[in-house]
């Protein structure tokens, strides 16, 4: 499979260091620009990677997505998205192939799978038939050199939208496959609530399935929309010193993916929020990143 | 301290039983009814038991409150609440003081515990004082009779409400002392989502420290103001024979509280909820408790 390049800096952020050799722009965060008008924001900011929503890619088509990526030089963290695998019946799985076939071509090491919700109230019937269907796709991403990339979202979408709550429910999941086929994210806004995070994120570590980390913020309060409630770093409650601490001494070199739905930021010009996500990062990530090392 | 009586009917809801042995209306659930309204609203209906708020309390006043419960025969199964201890003073301990009191003077066996969210961006420090404080109350809680029943919170309210967001992590609190002097709620609004629910349910009733269970429903989407997204027991997702089973076979037999925050419940004639409530308490939790008996 594809490995994201370690990164090759002696010290984050240290002498010799933009800073940015890890810090990917998720499409989401810029959601008004195109493929190629994020890839190239991203470009122009100095950064080295983008994480890639399945809607612009195939607004931009996967051929033309792979001619603006080589022309940018820029990396592909991750695809987002597969999953929504909890249903009746196997329909989803033909739609994940896709994605497999579509991170594959881009070049992403890594297809996030958010899990689906609950079809009616077996929830521990939802939770078994996602196993099942882990265990389908497996083989198809291996060849592919893409990993599944498990994400725990957070428990208030459960429900509705995955049923993957904790990243110890994600990583009790992924342990039947090799470490290459399928991993696990840890993205701050799903896990920080979780008294039990920090032994997780050392598991994750130790098993070598930290596919992912991505970063943005809780708000308080919760937005009506509470899809719309991940926030700027720094803007909410999240303690991102401690937590890229804990990736980061979990072994985890990877790319840093900035990943914001919020409406007030959809509403800000693309650019601007990815000048302020490089300064938050600066600020709020990169110290994590040294003494987490 | 005071027990809640275990029911003696041989089977719940069979010959010689109404069924509403261990039903309790919290006054959350009939917001507009004053203490007494509640109280005879319950024994009317032939609920055998109420679970207080302090607002309804205060404002009926504990003595009138204790000469109106002594007159309906009706029992107080919990109040609600202490807590909000994770401050950086010790200025919530007078408060929690008054509130233990006030369960003694009222015959409430248990005093819920809503943990207090983070005052920074510190939530392991949050969690640090909170264990300190809980060391505070319990030997004054342990004199009066009532246990501290810590109560496990929904991961959505962390940050502005309650530290305490799994079950298992409740147990971890408690754990330092008896079981008689610290217990922990099942709220199946706040635990239904946790991959790690079976175990907990089962792990608190070894430990002989399930405080209370607590019922009402998810309901999907959550409300825009998520404090009020809690629904009538059939509404929403959560699989109540299950939960109830899991309760039961856990060794809990004391009363079973309906707490329903829910904006379009408290618009409702609250004589018409009530009735509401004993139907779906007759349909989906019944089955549940005769089942994991």
């Amino acid at each position: 499979m594809t490995i994201t390049a370690t990164q090759s800096v002696a010290a984050p952020g240290g002498a010799g260091s933009t800073g940015w050799e890890r810090l990917s722009l998720n499409t989401r965060t810029t959601a008004s620009w195109t493929l190629r008008e994020a890839v190239e924001g991203a470009a122009r900011a100095g950064l080295p990677a983008v994480g890639l929503w399945r809607d612009r890619l195939e607004e931009a088509g996967v051929d033309e997505a792979v001619r603006v990526l080589a022309d940018s030089g820029l990396r592909v963290s991750s695809l987002c998205r597969g999953g929504f695998l909890t249903g009746h019946d196997d329909a989803a799985l033909d739609d994940n192939r896709r994605a497999l076939d579509q991170a594959a071509a881009v070049g992403a090491p890594e297809l996030v799978i958010v899990a689906g919700g609950m079809p009616d109230r077996d929830l521990r019937g939802a939770r078994l038939r996602l196993a099942d269907r882990i265990a389908d796709l497996a083989p198809y991403a291996a060849d592919r050199g893409v990993r599944l990339a498990l994400e725990p979202l957070h428990p208030m979408y459960c429900a509705d939208r995955a049923v993957i709550s904790t990243l110890g429910q994600a990583l009790e999941l992924a342990a039947p496959f090799l470490a290459e086929q399928v991993g696990v994210v840890v993205d701050a806004f799903h896990v920080w609530w979780d008294p039990e995070l920090a032994d997780a994120v050392a598991a994750a570590g130790r098993a070598g399935r930290i596919s992912s980390y991505q970063i943005c913020d809780w708000l308080v309060p919760i937005a009506a929309d509470p899809l719309l409630s991940r926030g700027m770093m720094g803007d909410g409650v999240v303690d991102f010193g401690y937590l890229t601490e804990l990736v980061t001494a979990a072994g985890y070199r990877g790319d840093i993916e900035v990943e914001i739905f919020n409406q007030e930021i959809w509403d800000t010009d693309p650019a601007a929020v990815v000048d302020s996500m490089k300064e938050r990062y600066r600020e709020l990530v990169l110290p994590g990143l040294r003494s987490g090392a």
